[in-house]
């Protein structure tokens, strides 16, 4: 940061943003127009050379760019806190991710909120943040809190991107997220098949061509250096029309042109000459990077994603489990591990991401969407490595790689008998916070003592605590969302006999209790009443599931709900479609009537949070 | 059949076979080495020609091979009971699929007389069956049922296909499996990769040719005109050796090369290479049809077996749901709706397959196998369509096919408020006969007649009644195994205040009740220990979970759970492994204790199915 941006004149509105996380208040300035570029571009373009590290300039180096937390956050029931998006953020950080897609800012002040703060806490190099802030202070603000920011000593850096429709208000919106981060940049995509200019946008080429260039334009005008720009449902449109379109928003400034397979329609072939055509064609092409984003309708956009690469594309648009509307995206770990795997055969292919960390990106995610991965998932699937796991398998298999092409290790997927630590119920916190830290799961403080006595509890009834006991525990005390309530007690009878019964208390946040019954057709039916009767919000259950997490009949039962509230607010997607927002929740008992009653109640403090943002 | 086939001079031995659908007693026979040749080459050879119907000479034909029932089957807890088997492999041929790869009769008993039973129902027309064992009884034996058999009027006949390894008691099994069909093949392997050969093998180049060449010609011998032979691991194999053993099956008689790549390690360009330079570079390749069957691990199944099919494959290996070992295999919905969508890109290829049966077929090999598909996967999950489902949607979409490459009905997907039937509690029986017909189920009799009381107890309950439930109590009531015991009534007290305790009954084949009662961790861990406390097996409860049907917190709950027998018999996989098999069971209810004991007790019949069945 030069001298110069704490000095220039400018006025500027301010705003307070609280992070869950690090429990720091932030202050942010929005600035007025007229001394807003001035200022952005001294604040953040003058860091941009800084963002080009050495491999980046080998032209077989193959950036990733996540877009769970966009593309696959708005699934069907998939909505996530901010806290949760926090976490993930973090996590593909640690993956070496080379861009977050954090969000679609103009879909809901809580999506714009939740782009700011990655684009503050996972988008800048610790310590830095703070020094930026300040920069602000000095000019808007005096006092208040500045806590530690940014994502940690030695961590990658990633670019922190934000979705916008080719409108001015979308892309204000996209850079008021994101112009926080250290490397940010704006997305912006407009439909350019036939079927979509006619019938969403009842626009002429013309007309789309001109929308795109000046929204283009607007983008880097407010000081955005890295403008994406995604010619929506390109593997249905027109090839001249594409090469003219994509040369215009060149000129106007775009460096990244994401080419999408929206409907999923192409097979590998196809989309790899899409991607051959465009470089060969697109005037100033050679200046800009080509990138991929394949929808999977026909279980093809890994293969896509590869033939794209393969083609010249040298960004790869995933999301981890492969999650997104529909059938979802590219995977993450697919792309990944076939590029580590097969990158000669690519031309020599390679990216930066840390494969040791895609267990973790996978397990949290499917914690937080509540999108489960089939046992039969490439790569991160319960069965993947199913072979490996020793109770089938005997001495036939004299060399491991007879059936394996890449190891456990690799995707850091380790199994109890390997890892050195067994927990039994005599084990202290120390042996506890180490155990999880091979895990993965790097947790301390107050954190720590709730999952220590919870497997204390367990150790108690069960001989052997295992890995996945112990993830599963994780997953009920941490991957928790803010709490308005909380689980107290509850009893039930029921049977096949009579009328189920329930008791539930619940302690508010101010530590009141709170005890209701309900009568219902089953346990959890009359848990659940009893839990409205005391929480009186309009709910409606959506989804309901259970299972054990490890073999046994004492095993313990982890649940998942999906509720949405009547009359919730909604958020728009990309498609342009509103949708209401659902919310989930786990929760993890030795007895499936409690860890049914944890999950509904994690599931409405999710709900509660979000609103009580939103307002 | 000719008349000679009825006066061939020979002697056999009989044995009588269950076919627990169609509730018939069928009479083998086996004939003494010396006549067998002599009779299966009148009995089955003279069949082959009319298994040519014109289709098949189109040189743009794939042939679909469905190999659900053997790959997907030996998934770890995904066993079948022969009457699973059965109803797969007769929606297997309503969907049209050129081959059924039956099962691995040499791995069991069990598997040897479910493949069998297929040959005779699935493998042949309407009533030609009953002749055919009619022409046995002239020869072997007087009197004896003779039931309706065959897979019904006007219904395609598939091949029917049993997996050998390269050896003669493998081959003789496989071919004692599938004679019985119209159209019978023995499908051999060895591996021909250098890891497979030292480490597994422990045989040298020679002596792998000499064996592949022997044993196929060893097939032939029997009577089996149609032989299909695999270099397992071909993806990793040696090509100038790959052509050589190739050409030698062919002249030692093999019809059908399948080129597996067994590790899923190839790309699709790298997998598209492998089948053109087989065909390019193998003697007498032309006269034989070339097949791929690749593995998922990298997620690029579906991609390498369409570059297959694009580089001259004409048979195509795949899974109902992409179900397999370790991450599976390539999903049939996906490479047949890719082929559809894009046969014309792919060099005008088609297939026989009815589209419509795919979603019925896929919903039973969930049910079956118990491997759920997630909600993101592709043709099939439950979000592949979502955007279509109206709770989130708005009028944006002004035109269909803006975001949908296929229609939902293509896949045979009817939804509530499209099909015309709404039940309610006072529709009779009748109506609910029309909707399950319409839902895909074809049910009578007293099967009709248990879901129509256990549907009528819930619209008692419940103002609307889903499609969802149906398919729910479906599930419940028809898809269970043969009955050992019977799910009576249970009753639980429960909660965080105390020790769970459960009363179960149960009642036995004979009609007794077994009354029992057990504490434990929860209230399935109590129900589930009364449940032993009864049954007296040992069991180790391996795998539970639960799902709501539907949104709405009086739905119905679906609990699934794995269970394996402790000292029970093994099944050899065909990568030569020993493993102990597993069972599933499923259960429907509005109280999900009550749904838990239900299931347990149907994957306990199972269990005790198979095990009778083996002794």
């Amino acid at each position: 940061m030069t001298a110069a941006a704490t000095t220039t004149p400018f006025s500027a509105t301010t705003t307070t943003i609280f992070s869950p996380t690090t429990k720091t208040k932030y202050t942010l300035f929005t600035f007025k127009p007229t001394t807003r570029k001035q200022l952005t571009t001294t604040l953040y373009a003058s860091r941009r050379p800084s963002y080009v590290p050495n491999h980046i300039s080998d032209p077989n180096y193959v950036r990733i760019f996540d877009t769970t937390l966009r593309d696959g956050e708005q699934s069907p029931g998939a909505t996530m806190t901010t806290k949760e998006k926090l976490d993930i953020a973090r996590q593909l950080a640690k993956l070496g991710v080379d861009i977050i897609e954090a969000g679609f800012p103009a879909s809901s002040e809580a999506d714009l909120e939740a782009v700011k703060l990655i684009a503050i806490e996972v988008g800048n190099p610790s310590g830095e943040m703070g020094q930026k802030v300040l920069a602000g202070k000095v000019a808007g603000e005096v006092g208040g809190e500045v806590g530690l920011a940014g994502n940690g000593e030695g961590v990658h850096v990633p670019v922190i991107c934000g979705l916008a429709r080719c409108n001015k208000n979308d892309i204000d919106k996209a850079w008021e997220a994101v112009k926080y981060a250290k490397y940010p940049r704006i997305h912006t995509f407009i439909a350019t098949s036939e079927i979509h200019m006619q019938y969403k946008l009842k626009m002429s080429k013309e007309q789309v061509v001109e929308k795109a260039r000046s929204m283009v334009a607007y983008a880097r005008s407010l000081g955005c250096n890295d403008v994406e720009f995604s010619p929506e449902d390109a593997g249905r449109s027109e090839r001249e029309f594409l090469y003219e379109i994509l040369g215009e928003v060149i000129k106007a400034g775009a460096t990244t042109l994401n080419i999408p397979d929206t409907v999923g329609y192409n097979w590998p072939r196809e989309f790899g000459q899409l991607i051959a055509d465009i470089k060969a064609n697109t005037p100033g092409i050679e200046n800009v990077i080509i990138s991929t984003h394949c929808q999977n309708d026909l279980g093809l956009s890994t293969a896509n994603t590869l033939e794209g690469a393969y083609s010249g594309a040298r960004q790869l648009e995933c999301t981890i489990n492969g999650i997104g509307e529909r059938a979802g995206n590219a995977s993450l770990e697919e792309v990944v591990m076939t590029i580590k795997c097969k990158g000669e055969l690519l031309g020599g292919l390679y990216t930066g991401i840390n494969t040791r960390h895609i267990v973790m990106a996978s397990k949290m995610v499917e914690e937080y969407s509540g999108l489960m991965v089939q046992p039969h998932k490439a790569i991160v699937g319960a069965n993947a490595f199913a072979h490996e796991s020793g109770i089938h398998q005997d001495g036939m298999l004299k060399n491991r790689n007879t059936y394996e092409i890449m190891s456990p290790e690799d995707i850091g997927l380790f199994r109890s008998n390997e890892s050195g630590l067994t927990l039994g119920k005599l084990s202290g916190r120390h042996a506890l916070k180490s155990k999880l830290f091979e895990l993965g799961y790097d947790i301390d403080g107050k954190e720590l003592n709730d999952i220590f006595w919870r497997f204390k509890s367990v150790a108690e009834m069960k001989k052997v605590i295992t890995d996945d006991d112990l993830v599963a525990l994780v997953s009920d005390e941490v991957f928790q969302p803010q709490i308005f309530w909380k689980f107290g007690d509850v009893q039930v009878t029921c049977g096949s006999l009579g009328l189920s019964t329930a008791t539930v208390k619940l302690i508010d946040s101010d530590g009141k209790e709170h005890i209701a019954c309900s009568v219902g057709t089953g346990p959890v039916d009359a848990a659940y009443k009893a839990v409205d009767l005391i929480v009186k919000a309009p709910v409606k259950l959506l989804e309901y599931s259970m299972s054990a997490v490890t073999a046994g009949i004492d095993a313990i039962a982890s649940t998942r709900v999906v509720i949405d509230a009547e009359n919730d607010q909604t958020t728009t997607l990309a498609t342009g479609q509103k949708v209401v927002r659902t919310y989930s929740g786990t929760g993890a008992s030795m007895d499936i009537v409690i860890s049914s009653v944890r999950a509904y109640v994690g599931a409405i403090n999710k709900m509660l949070g979000l609103k009580k943002k939103s307002n």
